[in-house]
């Protein structure tokens, strides 16, 4: 898996604050949407703009822009967070739980039906409504709740023994919160959520403004 | 800042794994440690490994690859990791106090040294060791305790009020983990860190496995 290569990552990326203001722009009620007012709104460029979400296959009319509606349900296709997405979280900590309560997500299909922790006394808890199992549960667990994709916010020395047992166990797509970078089958989608990184893109641009 | 364009970003992206992977090498007593190697390790091709080091100023070593000690401090210093960066949490929710107690966050430098929450239950608390004040006091509070950097983790819609209120008591980069796109001056670095963004890559990569 890790390497296949995304085109366009970067747009893909951007996608969903296109995706944010266009609802917004749906509940106002307005029909159409122009790159302009988007780029205005994010700090982009119009030519960005247009060049992002031509990868979703739409186009926008002269003079008028995106149709709204249509934007949207482009968007959420091309995504495919118009679809159910049935998720466990392993490692039920602040992060996990913090994950499980993001109010975003719920808007992109994306709906959590466990968390699994190692901690006993965590188990029969609830998180957001979330139940919280027991860590050795999870092999036998995952065809019944009928999950493919797992988030993976344990402590980082027990992330490539974790990720293994959900690849036993049928997981096909892991987002992982550790910054462990673990290793998976061709076959699974492993996407690093490395927070370290935003904190280096923070970094550069302090010295960029400061030096002016 | 919104203008503000950042070249090689992907590139300075990726620079947290290397030196994840060269700390290790230098613990396990290595002089010497090769893109090749690195490469290995984190499923990238060994050129786009000296490409983006190259960004750093280091230039290895023929057959011997980079020096470790050096690759290691060379890393820190453009990413200013070797400096104190101290910094308050605005929002002491289970996404703030999982941000607190982010393990790898200490070797970058960071240090955290107050959360804020409008809760009045939860001020005098402490977050792995940090104590939450009042949102109220806030303001009076950046100067005398010599922060320019905050993380914000409010709910959406107190996002960009929060953020007037902090770059008015003399705040100069703001973490933004809202998926709200915050309005801030020029001179004032803002790092979205949207996680629905890394929701879109994974969506997308699923899809490209399944097509095959």
């Amino acid at each position: 898996m890790s390497k296949l290569k995304v085109m366009s990552a970067p747009s893909i990326r951007r996608l969903p604050s296109y995706l944010l203001v266009a609802r917004e722009i749906q509940e106002e009620g307005q029909e159409y949407l122009s790159a302009t007012y988007v780029a205005n709104r994010l700090g982009f460029e119009p030519i960005q703009v247009r060049k992002d979400l031509a990868i979703t296959g739409i186009s926008g009319r002269p003079k008028k822009g995106y149709p709204v509606k249509e934007l949207v349900a482009t968007i959420e296709h091309f995504l495919r967070w118009d679809e159910e997405h049935r998720a466990i979280v392993v490692g039920a900590g602040n992060l996990g739980s913090a994950l499980i309560g993001y109010s975003g997500f719920t808007t992109h299909g994306l709906r959590f039906v466990a968390a699994f922790d190692s901690n006993p006394a965590k188990a029969g808890q609830q998180i957001h409504g979330v139940p919280v199992l027991p860590m050795d549960e999870l092999a036998g667990r995952v065809v019944d709740l009928k999950v493919s994709l797992a988030l993976l916010t344990v402590p980082r020395d027990k992330a490539q023994d974790l990720t293994d047992r959900l690849v036993a166990a049928g997981i096909t797509a892991i987002w992982n919160f550790t910054n462990c970078k673990v290793k998976a089958p061709d076959s699974v989608v492993v996407q690093n959520e490395d927070l370290s990184s935003g904190f280096a893109m923070l970094s550069v641009k302090r010295r960029l403004v400061e030096i002016g």
